[in-house]
């Protein structure tokens, strides 16, 4: 039987989510919590976003499959958040779908990216950027919107030999509520660093300090520019994960996987 | 020259505000960062409301009486800043208006006490409760609405020797958002532990535990009870101060110090 389970954690004090032995890590923790709890020997999950060291979630999904005899209802989610650190919680746990893949099954992952141009609030520092420039949104917003649709974004990834690049960015819009400036970001997937490439290139623009089309300049360049800085890690949130209705999860697994390996 | 200086503070690594040898403070530090970038010896900081060990704050305000040749303008903000730790930020220095005194001008202070009684926020662990069983708003609301006007509120603060605990509750109700609920307290000022008595008492009534009319029969009693619990303080935000017009700052000032120190 194969469990979905829905997590949020605080990335601050974790070498992101991949287990890499002797670094404590969200997949590390998870699966030993699992272990104790199911008691079994080995646990492997797969998750929908590996984010990266400091990077937080509050919609992060993952999989595991478990014997049949394991009861995903009842008190599985009480007894895992029991064991788990507090900086993980498993919000719900439930039986997958038929089909369901937690990497591969997604239509979109959604980001948020906090930043702040004023005074950091103390109490927000571990998921708020200071930015020591006041940021306009509304050029981080036209910005933006010149780098939506199905591009390469080779301009803005840590290049994986044989991975493709491409990628269709869904939505990035900014919004400042009071001293906070949130970028929002939507694709179906993204490479490593893009998130934060992206956010990099147009906090410059925000901040007065590159024109408006710039962002768009680097994506049409199609090689990584080493102006484009890849921005802390500690203000990017993985919020949610969008997977299509249960009876085409499977199917939209199977081209995710197909289109991931064509060069 | 008396400065007004408004901070915020994460308060989960301080000792509370004053200042006590040997440990942690938020005090502590302010007074240090005065010294070092006015290059005075000796600072002494008088607050508008003493926070416990762990409460929070963002709208504290603080008076320091600096020699006449400081500049409370220019670059203060920013140096003071520079050389705090990032648990404490000042979000504006001025030179006080003429009467101002931070801890007897206020005509009200006010905290917010943030809980949740769904799986908590991993993100947001340092500042809001998490509360095993279902909350209802519009009980707390209820029994919240007995506790307001000019009350001894002995019953839910801690015992100074010849201090009044007559406090004016000005206001207190709850809200919901998601799985947010926030309690607003406002009143001309709070004796030791009022705060977080009032929540304990209005927690078990939103809970079931306790019927509405509970905390108004504790209040009522006079004395201190012992089934009301003192809430734990990360959840307490000391949010906002409210002063008087400047030319009515003295004249405050003077009233608050005659009734406080009436029995």
């Amino acid at each position: 039987m194969r469990l979905r389970i829905d997590l949020s954690y605080d990335g601050g004090d974790f070498h992101g989510w991949a287990a890499q032995p002797g670094l404590r890590t969200v997949q590390g923790e998870v699966e030993a919590a699992l272990a104790t709890v199911l008691r079994l020997g080995e646990v492997t999950t797969v998750c929908a976003g590996r984010t990266d060291t400091g990077v937080h979630a509050r919609g992060q999904v993952v999989q595991v499959d478990v014997p049949d005899h394991v009861d995903p209802e009842g008190r599985l989610l009480r007894r895992l958040n029991g064991v788990l650190p507090l900086d993980v919680r498993v919000r719900r746990v439930a039986a997958a779908a038929d089909g369901f893949d937690a990497r591969f099954s997604p239509l979109w992952r959604r980001y948020v990216y906090r930043v702040t141009d004023a005074v950091p609030d103390p109490l927000a520092r571990g998921y708020v950027l200071a930015w020591p420039r006041p940021l306009d949104v509304e050029a981080m917003n036209a910005a933006s919107a010149h780098l939506l649709g199905l591009h390469d974004f080779a301009s803005f990834c840590k290049q994986r030999e044989g991975a493709t690049t491409v990628r269709t960015l869904l939505g990035l819009t900014w919004a400042r509520q009071d001293d906070l400036v949130t970028g929002t970001v939507c694709a179906d997937a993204f490479c490593h660093h893009m998130v934060r490439s992206l956010v990099g290139a147009l906090l410059v623009v925000g901040d007065g300090r590159r024109p408006v089309a710039w962002p768009a300049e680097v994506l049409a360049a199609g090689t990584r520019d080493p102006a484009v800085t890849v921005v802390p890690p500690h203000g990017l949130t993985l919020e949610e994960v969008g997977y299509p209705p249960d009876d085409e999860l499977a199917a939209r697994a199977g081209e995710t996987r197909v289109r991931r390996e064509s060069p």
